[in-house]
C-alpha cells in the first residue's frame, strides 16, 4: 500500500534495543531516480524524493546554466503514469532548439547530492559565466536569526524520518516563500529554486536562502545562478565554497544556530560595521 | 600559507554572537576537484577532500564495477605536482585496455556526494550486476554498538571543522582497519573501500562498513560491490537503500547510537533470534 505522501515510504523494521528486540513500523525517506529528457532525448538521472519533480527539473536546467529564465523552458511535463503509478520522467522542450543535446548530456551535472558529476575536465567547472549578485542588498542579523527556527517548523518529513534535507527561500522581510525537502540536499535547492524560476522570481537579488546542511561549493554555485546575493547554512561551509563567494561577492553564512553564526564572505550585507579581511584567502 | 593537513584549510572569518562581532580563525574542510583519467583521457572529475586520491580513484572504478580487484589496475598514479602544489590529476592505466573509454565516459557516475549522475537511464542503474554477500557472516549486537565510538575517536579534522563524512572498516572482531574522512559521504565510502581494494583484501565478506551518514541508494550499492555483508550508519537509510539491501541480502543497519540500533534487512547475520518480515515492503 502506498503511503498517503509519495515523500515517505512505510515499512517494517527491527530494533535492538540494549538487548530487547522487537519489530517496529518505521517511515523512511522515500529516494527514486527521475529521469530528466530534453525532448525525447534522455538527459541525466538524479536520485530524489518524488515530488515537486518539474521543479527539481527546472532547477537543475538553471543551476547547469542551460535555461537562465522561464521563458528558456517552452514545456516542462511529467510523463504519463504507468499502471497506476506517477512517473519517474519528466519532459522538457527548451525554448531554443538549437542547444545541442550531445554536449549538454556530456557535461550534465546533476546527483542525489551534488551539481558536479559528468564534468570530464577541471577546466570545465571553471568556465562557467555566474552573475555577481546585487551589492545593494542588506539584511539585519536579527532576522537572520530567525529563519531557522522557520524551516524547522516547516519541515514535517524530516522530523517522521530524520533523513530528509530541507531548503528554504524567504524574502527580504524574513517571510518563508518556499520551502522544499529531499533526500540529497542538492535537490532540495534545486526544487526551491526551480519553483522561483518557474514562478518567474528571477534573478533573486533581494532574496535569502537558507539550508539544513552543510553549504559545500555547488551550493554557492546554484545560488549564485539564481541571482541569490544571501546564502545561509545551519552547518560549515567547504573551502572551495567560501572561495567562489569571496570571488563573486555572496554573503556567505555558516553555523546559523540560536543567537550566533560566522559569516564567511559578503560581511557588508549583514554587518554593516565588519572590517574588510586581511586574514589568509583560502 | 598551505596548512599542515591538506584535508583543511585555514581563514579568517567573522562571528556574530549575541550582536557582538569579532574576527576569528577558522579551520575549513578542504574541497577541490580530482580529476581521474584513463590513460590520458579524462573520465571523470569528483569534489572531494584532497588526500587518499589513489584510494578514492580505485573506490570509484570499483563502485562502477569498471574494475573488482586489484588485478584490473595496472598502474595508478598522482600526476606530477604543479608550481610545488599536489596536483588534482590521477592518471589510471587499466589492465583491460579494451574498455570502451566513451562507454565509461557517459555512464560514470562520481560526485563528492553521490554515485549515481551521468547515467543516462532509470535502466541503466539496473542493469548493473551486483554480488550477493556472504549469507554465513555473523556479528554480535554488542560489537556493533561499540563501533561509533571507535569512528569518532578516530575522526579528527571532523571535530575541528564540523565539515566532514567518515567512512570506516572493521573486521569480524570489530578491530578498525582504515577510516577516511571527506566532505563527500560517497568519497569517504570510495576511499576506505579503494584502500581495501589496493590492499587485496577483496571481497569484504567478513567485515562491517560503517558511514557517519546517511545510508542511502549509492552506498548500499558501494557496500555490495566490494562484497560486504553488513553495513550500518549512525542514520537513517532511504527507502531505495532498504530495497537493495533486502533484493540482495545485506545486512543494513541504521540508527546505530548508543545501545540502540534498527535493522532495515539482512537481520539474521545480527539478530538471531529475528523472525522474518510481514510487514509491507517498501
Amino acid at each position: 500500500m502506498r503511503p498517503p505522501e509519495r515523500s515517505l515510504a512505510l515499512t517494517r523494521v527491527t530494533e535492538w534495543n540494549d538487548g530487547a528486540v522487537r519489530p517496529v513500523d518505521d517511515s523512511l525517506a522515500a529516494e527514486e531516480p527521475l529521469e530528466i529528457r530534453i525532448g525525447s532525448a534522455p538527459l541525466t538521472v538524479t536520485m530524489r524524493t518524488p515530488g515537486h519533480d518539474l521543479e527539481l527539473a527546472a532547477g537543475l536546467l538553471l543551476a547547469e546554466g542551460i535555461v537562465h529564465s522561464s521563458t528558456g523552458i517552452a514545456a516542462l511535463r511529467q510523463a504519463d503514469p504507468e499502471n497506476g503509478t506517477p512517473s519517474n520522467r519528466v519532459e522538457v522542450t527548451l525554448a531554443n532548439p538549437d542547444l545541442n543535446l550531445d554536449a549538454l548530456q556530456r557535461n550534465f551535472l546533476s546527483t542525489s547530492a551534488c551539481g558536479l558529476c559528468g564534468k570530464a575536465t577541471i577546466d570545465a567547472i571553471r568556465r562557467r559565466h555566474l552573475p555577481r549578485p546585487d551589492p545593494g542588498f542588506r539584511i539585519d542579523p536579527e532576522l537572520l536569526c530567525r529563519l531557522p527556527d522557520v524551516l524547522r517548523a516547516s519541515q514535517p518529513v524530516f522530523s517522521r524520518t530524520g533523513g530528509l534535507h530541507a531548503a528554504a527561500l524567504f524574502d527580504a522581510a524574513g517571510a518563508l516563500l518556499a520551502i522544499r525537502e529531499d533526500i540529497g540536499r542538492h535537490n532540495a535547492v534545486d526544487k526551491v529554486l526551480g519553483w522561483a524560476l518557474l514562478q518567474n522570481l528571477l534573478p533573486l537579488s533581494r532574496h535569502i536562502l537558507l539550508v539544513s546542511g552543510r553549504g559545500g561549493f555547488e551550493i554557492v554555485q546554484k545560488a549564485l545562478a539564481a541571482g541569490l546575493p544571501v546564502l545561509a547554512s545551519v552547518s560549515a561551509p567547504s573551502s572551495l565554497a567560501v572561495r567562489l563567494a569571496r570571488e563573486l561577492g555572496l554573503t556567505l553564512v555558516g553555523f546559523l544556530r540560536g543567537r550566533r553564526f560566522v559569516v564567511y564572505s559578503g560581511e557588508f550585507r549583514c554587518l554593516p560595521a565588519a572590517v574588510p579581511h586581511s586574514g589568509p584567502s583560502v
